[in-house]
């Protein structure tokens, strides 16, 4: 598979070289930035010196024109820009910015634009849609946040079990993007967590669609902060059950939902290093009766990223999804 | 005020040294500890170099017989061996331990042991019980976490608006104390968050006793969490509520319950370098009509433990509660 | 002393807002901001909340003609507008900036630009130049670096004793200012260690300066790194002695030279917890013969810019000069 | 190959697991730990869960008698009770503890024991061995510092340009062991930066003994220090030459002598973030004529352990060096 890569500058883009560059089946031909156009790859992504000898072309489609897929880690609002010509030049896309994950009404009222190149999608949980991901030209591949909480608050919804959920979520600094600002600014972060966009934040609505998929009824609360590390996302998803379950039920109820997915792990407990760097979801349940805690993590930039995009190509093109993701964490 | 320490090796106990060196009214003249009996307190506590010529002595109580107070910062099981000779020779005394928070019989349930010098104490939560705690001897010195999380949530309580809260506190390790263990091992800390103890920290029947005494019918929730970094506890309460209130409603009731509060500070955003190293807790307000999100941010081992134990002493020797206390944070 | 801050929205600025709040005899009548003018204090940096009613004024000389001191935390360059003006104006001037620490000549060469108000000063290293800092009206504040490296070495070159030294140091990102930048960014600086402008670094010539002061054939390296934390300077000087000297002998040079500086502690080890939000400037000495390790460690924010302002305020008014800054360290 | 790790409950076994889980020529068939024994290896390291069903053995040579190659990343001391009866059996070994690092006189002087197992060994520094490693049934793999040291300064040792050198190292806290202890507890390392073991540590053995191979009088000091990081040395190499060279001299140097090792990157600048995971040593040289600042950076539990141990592996069995190891580091 020839890939390409259309904003290959920022922390998503120098994950799917990170993991295509060991990925047997797929090769990157193509690897965009605006601001970087005509520049060794490596020479701004340092730590690639070594692996790959392309330079940065320009967001042209006539770059991209001889790959079989294509993926647009930029900014929402830009990748409507390129999405409709990649489809109709017949190359697959997997989409990594947020344009695709909405229906377009709702899209439109959450991103506050008009969304000029609306195409449906699947939706990329690839534990959810895999089957659909497979049929599929186009993949929005979900945010980091609704990875994490919708992974760990499935299985319940799909019983209908769930009265409401509160998922308290904390994140690596590296989903705030490559770029310097008060947020990420160390002094701001170290020894803090910060919580941000509270009540508002717009990952809210791809964990509605989801989750209502399932049950239409559950209530959801979601409260995004940030803790001072560079990966990862831990979930802590307060649950209220319509009845009592004890761990054991609850544990079995995960096993069912997950037999099939190779990157989701029952733990005793989970910790962030145990799936840094990987594709993995490790999930903890620790029951009180009605109510339950449910713990997910995994590494913002892979599962909840470009991980996760390689997962869905792999999907799309037929080969088992793990193909090229089988690599253990990197711990501690 | 001639002040003594059972227990001055541990983190709280440097905190009482450091706070109290400056404090106008009261001198340290006995700090005790079984361990380093016999050795300089600034040849353990290093950074006191310069500030204290006193050698640790034994815990006998002789040691201690012309304080005018003594504080416990002992594991609990410990306290309830001092407190009652400590009492009956007239010496007024904080308890740091656990030992004096709980009813007798929820203590002896909780923390599986018989409980063996039982005496009636007040619960030092400051801002609560100022006026009891000005008439006592004793005085229980309130957990870090019930403290961060009952000063969230008590204005509402007290008006009995609450359905149900959900406190999911994030603490710096300092909490677990100043021996290493696995947990404060710093390879299985950096860039994680830790849940531990989910749905069974003993901190949850202060929280519950206290918040209980507002609003009887209450249902709580508690998830403490380690986060990487030294000292603060943040406590992200999600409140449902049983009918809708503005943000201005909400920052009114909290403004006229902590009205004569110096150290309860109301802020649009918190962070816990706003609060390091002060006796300060701040707190923030985010409403989403009936579902609230209340942030609280309290330095764990200064309003979570020695500094409200200052301000305890200070309300029981009727001078200003802020007496020694109302230096600002260190940012950042 | 009415006291006055030119340019107080940045670290040091606050940092001199936070120790002067305690300090009993000076008072804050003044701050300027030009980006901040009109605005609380208080509502840019939160952490004082509750400390200071005062607004940011413009740097308008006007503002700070009551005063008797005036702070200049501004960067180099722009220091030298303002000084000429309020030490004719009979005001005493502590520069925070790099303009009046180096000989005319050397500041042009160094900073490449024309020196357009140039005084000359007192180079603020108190416990060098405590006497010349009680006679003067114009302190020029060190440098941090300079700060730490020139305490752990002077006492072997105020003896001639040094062949060569390396002061290989270790700073805190807070020393890069509170603007947001590709080096302060989060990910940049977790779990690294950063060296940056190796062989090239300003500080160097202050080094040389003051060191050269007592012995003027010396051979200084300096290396310049920052570590993943907010405070603090680590820094390791290798010295070359001309002779063998044992710990002891090591011990009682640095002992002689320090005897009446309350600042400097020497310890058996150091770290940075030990000296963190205070002045002091704690040393440990690590002999091998003719080759010796003097580890340093300070606050960079504290000693390493305003409380050693402070401290030269103090001495230039007469007073004790650890007043107001006699509080401990707060560790961990 | 059969592979077999006996001591494998620490990082550097965990490591080994890690990485030999994908390479394309070893399977691991046994992996010993007396304190596991028994246990299902990724119950222990739960990041492997899904990896290996393998449990850990005893450490009884029967369990590794079917092994083409025996890992031994176990304390000093214990390796010599191995090594000896494995090659004995004509099984290859690569010793990652130090017992065979260093000739028998000096380690006995330096561990303070009597070596009771010796046999001839390689140092396994592959950049500098490889032909020797080749050959050899027993390879010493070295310590984390060598590694990040002598690469740093064998080109220049090679060439006897060296008149002294100070290395300066930063360690991340991996490099202490997986067992808690007060050097590790997170509230002494968080925001600092401590030097330990200054003049004594039993590295500087190995360097001493593998840069006077190139040349035999230079003047080596040897500074370790750990970093609040979990993975990762930065070594500063402060050089003072016999005359000046350019960077560009420097730069034809180094480029010479590791122009044909992959694993050595010279980069514009390094950092941790650039090599973590990794089995690359980036190096990059800061000119000042006769004074040279050459940085280097490796993992110090992939290059600085396991993964060296597996490019002498590779290496022993005629393998391509970087099988199993040609893999991007995880940036940031």
């Amino acid at each position: 598979m020839r890939v390409g890569i259309i904003g290959a500058s920022g922390y998503t883009g120098s994950e799917l070289l990170r993991i295509l560059y060991k990925h047997p089946e797929a090769e990157v031909v193509a690897a965009s930035s605006r601001r970087y156009e005509g520049k060794e790859i490596w020479k701004l992504h340092r730590f690639l010196k070594g692996f790959y000898d392309l330079k940065f072309c320009d967001t042209n489609l006539k770059n991209f024109e001889n790959c079989d897929v294509v993926f647009t880690p930029v900014p929402h609002g830009e990748a409507m820009q390129y999405v409709p010509q990649l489809l109709d030049a017949g190359i697959k896309v997997i989409d990594i910015s947020a344009d695709y994950r909405l229906d377009r009404e709702t899209y439109e009222k959450v991103y506050g634009k008009k969304h000029e190149g609306y195409r449906k999608a699947v939706y990329g949980l690839t534990e959810i849609h895999r089957d659909e991901i497979a049929k599929s030209n186009l993949v929005a591949n979900p945010g980091c946040y609704p990875t994490a909480t919708i992974l760990a608050a499935a299985p319940l919804a799909k019983l209908e079990l769930i009265e409401k959920v509160i998922f308290d979520c904390k994140s690596g600094i590296t989903g705030a993007g490559e770029s310097p600002s008060s947020f990420t600014h160390y002094p701001n972060l170290h020894e803090s967590i910060v919580p941000y966009n509270i009540n508002k934040h717009r990952h809210y609505y791809e964990i509605v669609q989801e989750l209502g998929r399932f049950q239409r009824d559950l209530e959801i609360s979601f409260t995004p902060q940030v803790f001072p590390g560079s990966r990862g996302i831990l979930c802590t998803a307060h649950v209220f059950l319509r009845g009592e379950l004890s761990n054991e039920e609850l544990y079995k109820i995960y096993e069912d939902f997950y037999k099939n997915c190779y990157f989701v792990r029952l733990q005793d407990e989970v910790s962030l290093s145990q799936v840094r760097g990987s594709n993995f979801c490790d999930i903890a349940i620790f029951s009180a009766g009605k109510r339950v805690v449910i713990v997910s993590a995994i590494d913002n930039l892979v599962k909840g990223a470009s991980g996760q995009a390689i997962q869905n190509m792999n999907v799309m093109f037929g080969l088992d999804e793990k193909t090229g993701l089988d690599f253990p964490p990197l711990f501690p």
